[in-house]
């Protein structure tokens, strides 16, 4: 339990962003520095977030025929050469353990999963009735970053799902990377209450290995934008460097195409940053464990009375899993700090006057409205007010976003809204070379991604000027 | 999907049990071997029964307000010399990663998260308030063993659940770290028809660094006791290691009493060894993702009649996950062993004669018999049928348990009952020297555990003829 001491926040959320941040995280128990440096410890409070996602997702993939399975964490060194796109991009960041496997190979700790997988896919895939294979695994992963840490955004472990199927063709391919694309851009919706920006990653900025990558893009308070999962369409480059092979309806071997995709604990982080406030974090209803808490607002007369009518609202409330604060060491102005820090969608007072007039009164986490309302309704009135919140969270954050867009036609215009904390859509020749240009002018800007449309491209590059491939976001980026 | 000519497992199950074990679990799609020695690929099929387990165990735990959280991979090497005990016992297993922490600290790949987890508790545990602090993890875990590798029941990675709770009286740590052990006879029993014997470890076979452990045993069809759960309670020795101390009511401060506890994917082993048998896994149906499969029996003149009946049946069973087997590749007779390879627990065959008499045949894949069941009855009758199978796998197994159990007046008899692959029921001294003669003379055989009685020692020793200390179970054991 928070102690009075240590619960408010030193400093306001659009003073020292970074700072608020890592308190808020902090105080409000979601997770704590490890003392192994990078490593992070997550708490009850944030672990039932991971638990609600994964348990909606899990409910989704059933409905896609994906099941789930549990590989090696251990890599053995050769998987990871194979495939020589793959094996560049992750090299930096592996992490390696001391002990060797009998053949005396180094053994990598999984920094993501295809080559462990596909392994074993060469040897399970013999014909096309054994396509599609639509596996995922839940687990934990390890990077071993040298960066700063931030709490669940990069942390050297880190908890995610990820998905491998392997099918016929290309189009299938296609068409489900962008399925489960789509199953993420929900997910962050309805969930996390996070409105995302759907698109293409370019060429430069796509998954090591992959024919592309997909990816939802959140932006922050801070003005970065945050990549909040990808789907990744790895085209036939893995199928090739692990011989996986099928014979097809006309008995003649082929070669599969597959795919990759996750989302990560970083979801937790991003919900944080985007909905938190001076008081700490504001839980979507739709991933708060407890959806209320009861505060009785207790004079000595009238105690009993109070606590008796307290327990019966909570017991009338119980599918919500409402807490009934009835701790007595602590007083209701301290209680409302604690729960609003702790981000509890609504709180529900009742004192010496509303058990007169037969009421509670409602205080809402996101907008700090008050109303009173009857016992009679107040079930009722309770499961509309969640809707109501998850929503304003939503349409909040997504007019945040949608006014954060701002279209460039040069590149004066392009640093101005990035100083501005703005997310630049504009025109890009599609050169890695002259994408590299702009993140050295700009340190920490990246293209964020290539929106689908199917818009003509009419215009030239923000950067060079020769004519454009593709509309394109640019913005600071986590 | 499995080929024609690898589903028949090769051998008998009583004649080389160790190969038709590992035949079994590769053939029905449970698990795998990894390219990384000693690793293994948990497939879907067993997947799903762990899920199951996980599901059932985390209501359990909600129940106990026990909570849900994630701590690092990774264990600095000096938290692991702090508790004497623990350290001397872990360290020969221990996985450390070549990357070293910032600190210059080697690093442990967690074969258990006593101190990584204590360390947390002595910056969050403050007053009595704060206790009971209970919570759990579900994770993966490092042993770097030595010993040939079974798949389930020794690998250098597995998963499982740790639970780590703190309390401030012995009497309360006691009494939940028995609680837990209940509830895991119940897990064994309600989902796996896994009998097992409750009791405590002697000293010699206790956990590093408890005051004392309790255990679950199961008893293997190739005589060799399995343990499969064990609740420690920790006395004060981590809490001292770690500095973990409260403010008692008296405020005065005082160190807590620990325990910790866990099972692990091992129990998908001891199903498979109890139930399975010459023709595959047999699945308890509480563990069965899919309780039931339908197999077509169709000739030409009557395909689309039959299969239209076949997909009626397979909504009405929509509850019980039915499969619908109809594939046109295969005949039935395969898909008999197919299924029956893989464990389902009912088969339901439908042919043209039970079409004309509006009926089905079921088969029972714990005892192979036959019924025949009108369609109007079907529903009910399968919803009973599981329940018999599953009380029928138990009650088979628990009479397989209760006849292993061999009392024993001397070294002879304890010989002559271990030869017979036996479970001996003894007296002994309680001399730790004493147990290891035993354990040198009769390789492979351990004290497996001291059985909770009232009943008073009257004996002695069944080696060493010393006055009896407690009554207490030997075995060969995994």
């Amino acid at each position: 339990m928070v102690k009075p001491n240590e619960l408010g926040i030193t400093v306001k959320k659009n003073q020292d962003f970074s700072e608020w941040y890592t308190q808020v995280i902090q105080k409000a128990e979601l997770a704590d520095y490890s003392p192994v440096k990078g490593c992070m410890i997550i708490r009850p409070n944030a672990y039932s977030i991971w638990e609600t996602i994964q348990a909606y997702f899990n409910e989704r993939l059933r409905k896609l025929n994906v099941k789930n399975a549990y590989f090696p964490l251990f890599v053995p060194e050769e998987f990871f050469k194979r495939e020589t796109e793959h094996a560049k991009g992750f090299t930096p960041e592996v992490a390696w353990i001391a002990n060797k496997d009998e053949s005396g190979q180094r053994l990598a700790i999984r920094p993501t999963s295809e080559t462990i997988i596909y392994d074993s896919y060469s040897k399970w895939i013999r014909s096309w009735r054994d396509l599609p294979l639509r596996l995922n695994q839940w687990c934990n992963i390890i990077r071993w970053e040298t960066k700063a840490t931030r709490l669940f955004l990069r942390t050297r472990e880190f908890l995610w799902q990820e998905g491998h199927c392997v099918y016929e063709t290309i189009e299938e391919c296609d068409k489900e990377t962008l399925l489960i694309l789509d199953e993420y851009e929900n997910l962050c919706k309805e969930l996390l209450a996070i409105p995302v920006i759907k698109g293409k990653k370019t060429e430069k900025e796509k998954f090591a290995g992959a024919l592309y990558t997909t990816t939802i893009e959140a932006f922050m308070p801070d003005g970065k934008s945050l990549q909040c999962g990808t789907s990744h369409n790895l085209g036939q480059g893995f199928a090739k460097s692990f011989k996986i092979s099928f014979l097809g309806k006309d008995e003649k071997p082929k070669m599969p195409w597959q795919n990759s995709w996750g989302i990560s604990t970083r979801l937790i982080g991003a919900m944080v940053m985007l909905h938190g406030d001076d008081k700490g974090i504001v839980l979507p209803p739709n991933v708060a464990l407890n959806k209320c808490v009861i505060v009785p607002i207790i004079f000595d007369k009238d105690k009993d009375k109070i606590l008796k009518k307290a327990k019966e609202i909570s017991k009338v409330l119980s599918s919500f899993n409402v807490i009934l604060d009835n701790r007595d060491n602590y007083n209701p102005g301290f209680k409302f700090n604690e729960w609003e820090l702790k981000g509890i969608p609504i709180r529900i007072e009742i004192g010496p006057k509303d058990l007169k007039e037969k009421q509670v009164i409602l205080v809402r986490r996101d907008t700090n409205e008050k109303e009173k309302v009857k016992f009679t309704k107040l079930k009722s009135r309770i499961k509309e007010l969640l809707i109501e919140i998850q929503n304003n969270l939503y349409n909040t954050a997504k007019k945040y976003l949608d006014s954060s867009i701002i279209k460039v036609k040069d590149f004066s215009e392009f640093k101005i809204a990035i100083n501005n904390k703005k997310i630049v859509e504009t025109f890009h020749c599609g050169d890695s070379k002259c994408e590299d240009k702009i993140k050295e002018v700009l340190n920490g800007v990246k293209a964020t991604c290539i929106p689908f449309t199917k818009e003509k491209v009419k215009g030239n590059c923000v950067y060079c000027n020769n004519p454009a491939s593709y509309k394109v976001y640019f913005a600071k980026s986590y």
